[in-house]
């Protein structure tokens, strides 16, 4: 494996994560560190007070969830079925800005002495707080100044700040403080990273309207192109009365410094609603009459309930104990849940990968939620289900039947501009299927699945009937495509996708009703050519236990990896796609993957020397990677190396592994350290719709717990180095296993 | 097969292809028809009057060979070391412009009566004519007008048209006579086809100086982004005086409508050259000195001479013959001889495929030129060595040591904006250094060889030692590439890239000298690599005849022929190359190819195993295709078959089977028909250094009939429904074989 060297950038702590000094070289990490979301308005750990030093150090972003502009794709040299357009998350107007100025002096983090500073956020309240204290250089005058922020869990089109400002030295001053929302704001520029950026430039927002209604302060924007509308706007609200003055999207108050000043600030974002500007204002009227305390109330007893059913936790490393919440408040914060959005690869924290939804969702997040929040996993789905029409005209683009669901996508149109690692990764399929087939065995919602799981079962099965062939003395192959592995593309029988392919239509046949062959016009020959192709589905096994990761991949000379420098990684941004793709080298577990997926297609043995033959030769070089690699090591029992993946996936983003928690972060890695320990230690894995553990305990460790929710029960799973514990917290009793051993709660 | 139906569109005749019908519909295609060119100029068959029926019906294009301007290639999403830039032939100022007026009214085909219509060029003088009778609809004046255009082969800079305007029934008419050279000119717009159109729009030459002394007019211009410099001009010859207005780009005259009038005007460009003004100017003073009766007469005594060395022919079938002189006509309009440019795929017609040079040179046409004027296939390859060192940087791109020459590039840059149909097709070497072992045999020129082929052996070789591998059990493989047939792309071991690179390792190992190991630092080491990797190249060999094209083809589902219409060939514009990928249909001979250039590593049942394997798999969607299946269906004896194939190479262009002759000729499928014949039906194959022919007559046929220039000789073959007849028309007494006899001439 690829030597990490950790090193802790930001202190550890239990239920927070916090800085105590700003930096401007690490400020945009920052930033993404300390955003706060709902899953829908996603609101980056940017300053209050705007400062021009701030320059090229700051990534000042709101995102909404889904929405987007379009750009159409522009290639060197075009192609039939092509995706056409670039979908990107847009930066909303920013709602932060606030202007504090003491005797006309401007207070920011550069105009005078700053003590006291500190950012941090908490997992147990959802609020991010800022502060710090300011000494004037020329009066002396000194001020602590607090700032508090939520994206109301609760509230969806609702976020908020508090500001609160205490002369600290003095009794009196000219204190004037502005609010203001800043509707003209751009995305990104594109800096040579295809990982990062935009496909166009400049403000793309137009302003229909502008809003000022009962003390609202909002703008009615419209996308240049992908003509979607957004609704947002500002309300404040201030104890007492103070002299006031507001303009069009600001609004200004002056005060004598005698005592503390204290704003709240009513923050609304709405679109794809019918009337966004009746949504904005009646939820901006609501939240300010409910009041800040009230929304912060509302955020705990969120979250209460939350860690209830999602707490994880090691003991014996407090490190990777904060990562593990840090990981779970984010996925929290990041997660569609209206059933029309999803959640990015990003989450709401910024631009990276433009926003967009992956096979990440169903094959890394979606367990997370489906064993701790059913109900939000179900509206992962469900957002897969509203975008089936745009996966089958996209199987028609391919000249297919069925359907196949985009790889990259907002609105559900394929956003792949490089198809061989994009629309060839038609196991996208076939994860979706699997998330669907877990929901289902996690919850026994067979109503979801007949009334919208089946129809996308059906569809996504008929699209590989037809891309795939039987061959003469093979069996069912799937040729022309690409694996998990992105180091390797346009392959044949890539042997994750096949058995997964293969688990599609076994759970499909078991699952098919008599009304859906009816409704979807299924004939026997049909049915016929499901069970054989799941019955005869090509897997590349050798004569030893060592398996293809796709037909040619044991035939291809190995990597160089003694003469790669480490400056060399992640190959993609140093290698030509071609010199890559003709070697054994991988970005991401493939074929390990498929051992986490589908565990009981591969004999212990199979486990063991592919592990040893495959870890090897992967980079790593994809964040996605190494969780499952710390799954499959836990089960061989490589404690050591597991725990080391553990680290890897659960600290991506707080210790910045991939230099690049400025984009945003990492999504899949996070929910993969949830994984780790849950599929990984505690080795769960569902046979015949049963729990099964396997738990190991790594020996630097005195514990680790966590809950799950199953088919309505919450268990608590706590292993300590005197062994295992399950306990019933909720539900009737049901029957797991254990080592194999059934244990009754 | 795929079916053709031909139908013929002009007449047939012996030495000339003509039209007395001049349609809008398809002036276009005859634009192209009627180029005339001369390796560096070439001008396309448009009109010299300007009328606006025309608008949409006419591409008026004079380019000139390696003349390109660039542009950045924007990819979707972009990669390492992807080509960075687009090349673009360029329309270069149109010289052809004369208007005529009479008695007002102006002379064009849409304004009077038209009657002796022609247009026609002739392959014996090289000269274009076109003439009309025109008859004024008011005056009822009649007029016979004819203009004639050579491009000098004589004179590389140099081009002129001779207008002829007789008066039929009248004695006195104002007549007016404009002739200009129009500098604003634009290629054209990409319209959706990857295989025509330009990366930029609008003008991009600059006018930086206007040319005029001596009676000339001119302009200096330079490329936008490229930077090229181009001077332009014409210089008018005019017997006796007449009344003459001049303008900045234009000259007038007057006429009394008396007598016959006679204007020549002499054309030039330079570009490229030391002082290109100077340049112009002094081959415009030359060529008018010497005037337009002298120009034919040395076009007349050059074609003299070509055809004495390539004149080919079958008798029996006068379509055909038409068709092979139309063809070698054309390849010699098309080739540049100055060893800076090679022969574009359009040759210098059109702007389809950018103007770009590919393999197409060195493996369809590269032969032609070398059997009957290795100094011009010298030139060609001498314009591969100046581009040597581009080939190393791109190697270096590819984190390969060594050379890879680009798949397709005017200037010796990689200007391929798809690399699984470009840059991969690693090929290109191997088949540049066939060309240089074939011009080797057939000149014997050890001293090009020595001096710059040597060099260029060692490095392509040492690319594929880099990119290639040994692996054990297999031998050395060559992985991660595109065969010739681009409905195949990204695979491992493609049979012919393999026996191409052994052939070439094999001749690098018997050509090696030890003052070149010692200048190209060769060790022990990297010969005895050279060695092992030619004697166990990996041949994807089944347990039959059968050749897998490469390691997968063999088990790929079959393209559903059965169910694809018509209309959806070609098929890369109507699906997804995903899906033309996965499946066995082939654009173009692959394996069929290297039986034809490695004739002597297949044996006979290979050969017959394969050709039946593979010909019913191939679209032919590529006009490469027909030519090599044709030289194979005539060594195996299936001679109806190669008797359509060849139909299908050779007339090409003059029956417009793929509906684009309007974007150019298709130079590789013209030097196709010459390969047919030479290689195919007189079974022509180089064995240890000696010609052995093995003849074969279609029934159809009474004979053809062609000569190669061999060593130093020229040699006459003739076969006649009788046999076939060796004469040696020029040079010493040579051993040569027919059906294995050897005959001595």
């Amino acid at each position: 494996m690829k030597k990490i060297n950790p090193s802790i950038i930001y202190p550890i702590e239990n239920w927070q994560v916090s800085e105590s000094e700003y930096t401007l070289e690490t400020n945009q990490r920052s930033e993404t560190i300390f955003t706060v979301g709902n899953g829908y308005i996603g609101i980056r750990g940017c300053t209050e007070e705007t400062m021009p030093e701030l320059e090229n150090h700051t990534l000042p972003g709101t995102y909404i969830n889904g929405f987007y502009e379009t750009a159409p794709i522009i290639y060197g040299e075009a192609a039939y079925g092509y995706a056409e357009n670039h979908q990107t998350i847009l930066n909303v107007p920013n709602a932060l800005p606030f202007e504090i100025t003491v005797d006309g002096e401007k207070i920011t983090l550069f105009s005078g002495k700053i003590t006291d500073y500190s950012r941090k956020l908490s997992f147990k309240t959802g609020l991010f707080e800022r502060q710090f204290t300011w000494t004037s250089e020329k009066t002396g005058k000194q001020l602590k100044i607090i700032f508090s922020r939520l994206a109301s869990f609760t509230r969806k089109h609702v976020a908020a700040i508090k500001i609160n400002i205490q002369p600290v030295n003095f009794m009196a001053a000219d204190i004037q403080v502005t609010s203001s929302l800043q509707g003209a704001v751009t995305n990104q520029e594109h800096d040579g990273d295809p990982r990062a950026g935009a496909a166009f430039s400049g403000q793309v927002l137009n302003t229909e309207k502008v809003i000022q209604q009962s003390g609202i302060l909002g703008l009615f924007q419209r996308t240049t192109s992908s003509k979607l509308e957004i609704a947002s706007g500002i309300k404040h609200s201030i104890p007492g009365s103070v002299s006031q003055k507001q303009d069009f999207w600001s609004e200004s108050w002056q005060f004598d410094g005698s005592t503390s000043i204290e704003i709240s600030k009513f923050i609304g974002y709405a679109t794809s609603e019918k009337d966004n500007i009746q949504t904005l204002c009646t939820e901006l009227e609501k939240a300010s009459k409910a009041g800040f305390a009230q929304l912060v109330q509302e955020q705990v007893d969120y979250l209460d309930l939350f860690w209830n059913r999602a707490d994880i936790g090691v003991t014996g490393d407090d490190a990777l104990q904060q990562a593990l919440r840090f990981n779970a408040f984010h996925l929290l914060q990041s997660v569609g849940r209206d059933g029309r959005t999803n959640i990015a690869a990003k989450g709401v924290t910024g631009e990276g990968y433009e926003g967009h939804y992956f096979w990440d969702t169903e094959i890394f997040i979606f367990p997370f939620f489906a064993f701790t929040q059913p109900e939000i996993a179900k509206k992962l789905l469900e957002y897969r289900y509203s975008i089936l029409p745009n996966a089958k005209k996209r199987a028609r683009d391919l000249a297919c039947s069925g359907a196949l669901f985009p790889w990259r996508t907002i609105n559900g149109e394929e956003a792949s501009a490089y198809y061989p690692a994009g629309t060839a990764q038609i196991h996208i399929n076939a994860d979706i299927m699997h998330a669907l087939k877990l929901y289902t065995e996690v919850t026994n919602d067979t109503d979801f699945l007949n009334e919208k799981g089946l129809e996308m079962l059906i569809e996504t099965s008929r699209f590989y009937m037809d891309y795939g062939d039987f061959v003469e003395g093979r069996g069912f192959t799937i040729n022309g495509v690409t694996g998990p592995d992105e180091y390797t593309a346009l392959i044949n029988n890539n042997t994750y996708t096949n058995m997964m392919v293969k688990d599609q239509l076994e759970f499909l046949l078991t699952s098919l009703t008599d009304e859906a062959r009816i409704k979807f016009n299924i004939s026997d020959i049909e049915i016929k050519n499901w069970t054989l192709a799941a019955k005869n589905m090509y897997i590349h096994r050798t004569n030893s236990a060592l398996i293809g990761q796709d037909d040619s991949f044991l035939n291809k000379g190995k990597w160089p990896f003694e003469t790669t420098r480490e400056d060399q990684y992640p190959l993609l941004l140093h290698f030509h796609p071609m010199k890559i793709y003709q070697k054994q080298v991988l970005k991401q577990a493939d074929l390990i993957l498929a051992m986490v997926l589908q565990s009981e297609r591969f004999s212990d043995e199979e486990k063991q020397v592919n592990y040893d033959y495959y870890e090897p030769l992967t980079t790593h070089d994809s964040s996605l990677s190494p969780a499952t690699h710390a799954i499959i090591a836990a089960e061989l029992g490589r404690m050591e190396q597991a725990v080391s993946f553990f680290y890897y996936t659960a600290r991506t983003d707080l210790d910045d592994y991939h230099h690049n928690v400025k984009d945003g972060v990492h999504t899949a890695a996070m929910a993969g350290s949830w994984l780790t320990i849950v599929y990984g230690f505690a080795g769960l894995r569902i046979k015949n719709g049963e729990l099964h553990f396997q738990p190991r305990l790594p020996d630097k460790w005195t514990g680790y717990q966590f809950r799950i929710t199953f088919q309505g029960r919450i268990i608590e799973v706590q292993t300590t180095t005197s062994g295992t514990n399950f306990t019933l917290i909720q539900g009737n009793s049901i029957q797991l296993f254990s080592d194999g051993n059934p244990i009754q709660l």
